[in-house]
């Protein structure tokens, strides 16, 4: 699959997807979950974007771009409460957003043909 | 769950997955399959994100009215299409896509307060 | 689909994901979550199992009992620690638990036949 | 991630899930596509188990283990039938299932502790 249009963006997804998940675990295993409520909420939401953004351009689906640029809208606000938090879970998850978003957008934007 | 502000529309998403998977796999057992590629395609998509879309409202996702208006926007796609075949599976599919549409539309403008 | 061979299960399925998604945000907003941690990850585990099952399901998926199989686990993990917390999220999602796990045991012994 | 100690599993369920979703579109786009009709049901049911596997390890899941159990079966059947099809699409999509396969059982076996 590497030389699949949307190779970087699938990959990127799949990248967010994971470390959503996982910073929602840990932000639980915190001794003190409450302030990371929001965070854990946006991970939850995050991670099923990403997760059918990755099937839709593996798909090619025509949706693939509307999707995407969900997708990037999904990750910029978990990238950004992420972003907030010192734990490196959080930290992780928020560079993992950041790439996502930026793939996305350009997915959104140009479709399989733009792949870069 | 018949109390949750959003209940009306997750139902009419999780019944319009339900429909667009039956119809996927139905057209994959039709003698002719090839005239319903499109069909399967954006049924798969289409049951994707009204999966997404019936977990957003359940959590009460901050994005959920953003992820309504995508799912709005694949359903008339979906239906638009099903409708034009004239398989019982097609036309059911088409029906459930018409009334998830409208019903993800109401959501994604109105949110959970303004639900019917 | 209210004829479909598994709509019995479907539905408790597509019930079962809600509860869990609407109590894991409900777990979240209490004062304390921390006590809530097991239950909310059985949460998420849970709905994005009972998804699978309602769509593989709805596609008469050949594997469709297997995954029920795992699906009605997973239930019966979730019903029982949900059950554990008098919040009232936490006593209808048991509730839904234990009516989704014995209608994916059903439908993993006697398949879409011997739906009820 | 790379360091999550499902890192291994993680990856080739995406990398899996990518090319059976991949391999559905494209026997779909085939001038026959009724021969894969088996095919692409197994694609749809394997991307989405190995969609749920890849969840369930990034959460570190106290069912993770069930779900790569249940994650080798599935792509062990779409290894098998995709291994049938001389498609380069499906020749691909059968060496990721069989890579996943061995990931998962590995992980079943010995869940995140005896990651190699």
């Amino acid at each position: 699959m590497d030389n699949h249009p949307y190779a970087v963006c699938i990959e990127a997804c799949d990248a967010c997807a994971a470390a959503c998940d996982h910073c929602a675990v840990s932000c639980l295993q915190e001794p003190q979950p409450k302030p990371m409520a929001r965070c854990i909420a946006l991970d939850v939401d995050c991670a099923a974007v990403c997760r059918l953004a990755s099937g839709a351009m593996a798909r090619d689906s025509e949706h693939a771009q509307a999707i995407c640029a969900l997708c990037a809208q999904l990750c910029e606000a978990c990238g950004t409460e992420c972003g907030r938090h010192a734990m490196e879970h959080c930290q992780e998850c928020a560079e993992a957003c950041r790439r996502c978003a930026e793939a996305c957008r350009h997915a959104a934007l140009h479709g399989s043909v733009g792949a870069p």
